[in-house]
């Protein structure tokens, strides 16, 4: 090539390379640091394997190569590649351990492009990923935007059932005490603010519970033991008429708890969208339907209910409650099954049905919205191996792994339900989730997956070609 | 009073109502905590206790109550007083937790006004003081301000001496392998600036160096794993020209660190400052110098060290880093040599006399600023009792209380230096430091202390007149 050629060259490429800035999510325990691992992982082996047949810029060979790159943003967290790595090529391999709060990492991809522009000026191109990974949690709280306090309150009563009835006794008792219209007393304010608190990580924790707001309250960071997390929904609604409530003096109970109130949606909710969300292009969710399908009915439908909630953040047309913020710019979602190969392979659709029917009708929101939505089940970074049990001389599709106590297992952990489930369904026990550690994986060779390059393709293909 | 003359008055009450925002700061360990607990203590016990005649609100009567009030900003963790009370008033008294970055208290002071205005409208009025803790090691950062990154280089390499020297061998050993004009090795970059972390918190944590730079290292909060906080001084500066150095390429290692560095001053100096700094009205700065004297020489000399560099932010009139940023407010510094009653009462002058000398220069330059400075011992919450000890017919002055093992101790620790002791003095080990445990305090009592009251006659006498 001429030396104006290759000057004219660089110069195209660099005006040609492009960035998207891919937002992953789930909520606790969904799969978060196994999926941008694996998705590191696969891409920077994506020149040197045939893993990726889904991924039509490594099915075609023009996949060049990738590496990693300092990040754009220096004040966030860099999400720990290597650590999770060594976790998962340990002996025996270890899961990686989770990311809290909000964490970064830029992958820079080369590519051949395939037509176009791009085509006729360059041997290659370069995509910038940057990768930002944050709690699902903090999505829970966008719906408190659009209510003030006390209908806040209200709606924290009405769904006060099942698990949450019983193990909010304590922090209802502590409650009871306060007297909405007297003079503020900060100490005990705090202290059934403690209790709240206790009662969030319960429901979390103990019972695996996702739809719990405010979500800052159970993962605080710098905001621990500041005023602004300590405030908690009145659930003595009925012994006050709304005008008593309402008519409350500047310096009360419930005027205090008011004013945090709207303090975190203004100071913490509402940063969260303009700081982050804002800025993001393409969007994975990950949602873990089999832990819940074992935990029983309350647990299942409490993840429901929070995905609900989650779906909030991408219903922009029907939702004013994001356009009055900004004009957010995500034209992709995608919503994966994760740990497909804890159940069987013919349970995969089912997987995928389910969740379909869970975020059916946000989906056809988005769809009129040209938000372009996808479901399919995946495995980030497989765990088991599918095979076949013959009992008695009747064959029956199994999957084989080693199991989180370190014992050699082979089961058929049961069917996973094709539409979400029926009273009946719950009475039966059906579903027999375990746990399994990684497979083991060489590195040399990129981490086995059950779909991630049918994942990247949604997410990313139409900016490798 | 007519109903017009009573409204007149709450009126004219709240009109007159004032604010003062007073920064509790100091190195690690130089007693912030106790200093808090103790001056809101005191405020709430002032109109029922007379331990306050150096306050001359307290002496001539007219401090009507306090109370602690909602603080201001909701998203700074709030100070916990209750805890360190729980804490004192424990059997034994242990001290309160140290606090870790920024805390807030603020405090409702009631009092009959002298004189002027308010006297002849109100019965009474009120001084709103908002206590803000931060740790010192905060102000150790603003010379950066002030340097690139490669003259904070040549700084850094200039001040490796004494441990520090001795300190330094493991990360320089790491940092020697770095090619400053390479590629950028995010990954070496990062195992570098972990190896200086650990560096820094050994010179803190084991020598009881102060002088921590950058600050933030130490203290990291939410900022753990991001960038910002993965450079390091670039100490090898004597193999390379400056013309080198300069012209290294956009993604080399040293325009990493450079860029890094910038990132530092900008988005963690600059933004303290802005936050925080410029709305203080009155500083208190601990300074412990009693543990240097003891550990030696190095210590105290770092100490001084880090003083002379805390002292930058004082210095409104010569410096100009901190006009360029924002015209300061603070009109008051209180200089307060904490732990006055782990030496006898004869030593107290010394202390104070060599507390002086240290930061003498920035004095005379505030003073001509028309900044107050004022230096001062004091025990912000009482551990021995003075007393004397006969031996053998000759009578010395000495202490006595429980120290840390609970042993009870009477003693004589030694002479507080007049001045900064010279080269001669380190030589004989003259000084012997013990902790001891609060006294035992009556929850109906203030808490015993040594001029507190002088303290806040100072920091807020004139605000109650």
């Amino acid at each position: 090539m001429s030396k104006l050629a290759k000057e004219m060259n660089r110069w195209v490429s660099r005006s040609m390379d492009r960035h998207v800035k891919l937002a992953v999510t789930g909520l606790s325990r969904a799969g978060k640091t196994a999926f941008i691992t694996s998705l590191v992982n696969q891409c920077l082996h994506a020149s040197t394997s045939d893993k990726l047949p889904l991924l039509s810029a490594s099915r075609e060979g023009r996949m060049i190569g990738a590496k990693r790159v300092p990040q754009s943003n220096l004040s966030i967290p860099s999400f720990t590649y290597d650590d999770g790595m060594d976790s998962l090529l340990s002996d025996p391999p270890t899961w990686p351990e989770p990311t809290r709060d909000v964490s970064e990492l830029r992958l820079a991809i080369k590519f051949k492009p395939k037509s176009g522009v791009l085509k006729h000026f360059q041997d290659s191109a370069t995509l910038f990923v940057d990768i930002v990974d944050y709690p699902g949690e903090w999505l829970l709280d966008l719906p408190l935007l659009d209510m003030d306090y006390l209908a806040w309150s209200k709606q924290q009563q009405a769904n006060l059932t099942g698990h949450r009835k019983v193990l909010s006794e304590a922090w209802l008792q502590e409650a009871k005490q306060l007297d909405p219209l007297a003079p503020v007393d900060e100490k005990k304010l705090a202290r059934i603010a403690d209790a709240f608190t206790d009662y969030l990580h319960t429901c979390k924790n103990e019972k695996g519970l996702h739809w719990v707001q405010p979500g800052r309250f159970v993962l605080p960071g710098e905001l621990a033991g500041a005023p602004v997390l300590q405030f908690f929904p009145f659930m003595f609604l009925h012994k006050y008429t709304e005008e008593e409530l309402a008519k409350a003096k500047k310096g009360s109970n419930i005027a205090v708890l008011k004013q945090r109130y709207k303090h975190y949606q203004q100071n913490v909710v509402k940063k969260f969208y303009n700081d982050h969300f804002r800025h993001f292009d393409r969007q994975i969710v990950l949602v873990d339907c089999l832990q819940p399908l074992n935990a029983g009915e309350n647990s299942f439908n409490d993840m429901r209910q929070a995905i609900d909630q989650l779906m909030h953040s991408f219903q922009y047309g029907k939702s004013s409650l994001l356009k009055r913020l900004f004009s957010p710019k995500i034209d992709k979602v995608l919503f994966a099954a994760t740990k497909a190969d804890h159940v069987t392979p013919e349970q995969h659709p089912n997987m995928v049905s389910l969740l379909q029917q869970m975020i059916y009708q946000t989906w056809q929101e988005t769809a009129y919205e040209g938000i372009k939505m996808e479901c399919m089940s995946i495995a980030s970074i497989q765990a088991t191996t599918a095979g076949m049990i013959d009992e008695d001389g009747e064959i029956f599709a199994a999957i084989s792994g080693i199991n989180t106590a370190q014992q050699p297992m082979m089961m058929f952990p049961g069917e996973v339900p094709k539409r979400i489930p029926s009273k009946a369904y719950w009475e039966t026990e059906p579903f027999n989730f375990m746990s399994f550690q990684p497979l083991k994986n060489e590195n040399d060779r990129p981490l086995q997956h059950i779909r991630m390059d049918k994942a990247i393709q949604f997410l990313l293909g139409d900016k490798l070609i």
